[in-house]
């Protein structure tokens, strides 16, 4: 199901499934109390201060400003600038000080690595330096990015259509399976037949970090509104014993080897 | 080799090498002239200025903070205030200002999904602060992200052993071959026996931001006196035509997908 903006809907008819069945997180509830968060004593003296003050977004607004500064700034810096450049004129500070232009080394996986994708990678810096990290006692920014890394792996990509495209081409979607950049651009460069240095591959990257954050202000705005929960069910360390994937199969084929158990004064 | 302070020698000696073969980077000298760089028109009004004031640092010292900051903060952010929280004493701002302790998300290759282990990250967030992004003229930053990616993929880690160990085991090195948090750690974990929740482990991991963040600092420091230059030699869309690693057949076997060739307007 596609809304006018293209936006595909199952993620969002998930999560608020998951709030009419569970309680309001009470981390929620409490960064919504108004008052800042004090983080565990900062090395140095920064005055690291959380939740920075956060005006409700408009999602579709937020994606048309990602997809065109993906053409300045490239997937990650364009994800981050898309939401604090309209956080500097409805808030200003801390957002104005933020030099969002120093993260275009995203771009590619961490300068053509292909790790993590940007747009997830810039989504998930937004939502930390917004609502803190779990040391300072905030939760929902470690669980946003885990809902991001999650979702962003299983939605079809992209999933956002620009109003103006710079490449009408009817765009082929892909499922990753991973937010990982080597497979996101892989997987859509072998089913679409395009190669990394064309224009219709540049534009499917534009529209990915389009796609990331229109679903970042959407986690973002239930956050504010004080309904925000997690719907991300996977933890990779509790599951297998291991960070990652829940792919396992995917790169070790049938000789998924098992990490070690019992050795360690923890264990 | 191995200097008193525990690093090994072979990514700077390998460094020293190119630097007597090549000129000094052109980009280097540029940065090296004073002036800040004027970033690309940012977005909504933010202003972004490089390269940031910056004064060389002792990279022992350095990896000592780091080491301690992972049990404070983990691997990414230990990395990004290993360095700041020196800088906030001895330059001030941006870096007073600069929320740190928000990357604690980068851990366990963000938020436990094995991605790019925090420690690199969290290295190439800070080259680029300081140095700035390559849209706005500078290119050190970048090459030092690159440089960071390829070295801590081939080095025995950790390389860095701290004056007081909070575990004091002999601990077994590995090379990961590999950025990702989930190849770095599992392969560690497979060579030493340690599971995931062992001291052992996590005492290990915070070796390897203290050895990220001292390389991190020397290559800084070179920036600064105007000797860097990088000494990556791979660039894997270059190669092969597709962000990634130089080791395809670690997990692509002999069967390596060749990425599509000749379709697209800018083929």
């Amino acid at each position: 199901m596609k809304t006018k903006e293209g936006m595909d809907q199952k993620g969002l008819a998930r999560r608020r499934m998951l709030i009419t069945t569970g309680a309001v997180a009470a981390g929620a509830a409490l960064t919504q109390l108004g008052g800042w968060l004090n983080s565990a004593e900062a090395k140095g003296g920064s005055t690291e201060k959380w939740p920075w003050p956060y005006e409700k977004l408009d999602p579709a607004k937020t994606a048309e400003i990602a997809y065109n500064e993906w053409y300045r700034v490239f997937c990650g810096a364009a994800v981050i600038s898309s939401v604090f450049s309209q956080l500097r004129e409805k808030v200003g500070e801390p957002y104005k000080s933020f030099p969002a232009d120093a993260f275009v080394f995203l771009e590619g996986g961490q300068v053509g690595w292909g790790t993590i994708c940007g747009s997830p990678a810039g989504a998930n810096i937004v939502a930390n330096l917004i609502i803190g990290p779990r040391i300072a006692g905030a939760h929902e920014g470690h669980q946003i990015a885990a809902d991001i890394m999650q979702w962003y792996s299983e939605a079809k990509m992209p999933v956002f259509a620009p109003a103006v495209a710079k490449q009408p081409t009817k765009i082929v979607t892909t499922v990753s399976d991973s937010p990982l950049c080597h497979l996101s651009v892989g997987k859509w460069m072998k089913a679409s037949g395009y190669e990394l240095a064309s224009p219709e591959r540049k534009d499917r990257c534009a529209r990915v970090a389009a796609s990331t954050a229109y679903h970042l202000v959407e986690l973002l705005n239930d956050w504010k509104d004080g309904k925000y929960e997690s719907s991300s069910d996977f933890t990779c360390a509790k599951e297998f014993g291991l960070t990652g994937q829940y792919n396992c199969n995917e790169c070790h084929g049938d000789k998924v080897p098992a990490p070690p158990k019992g050795k360690g004064k923890g264990a």
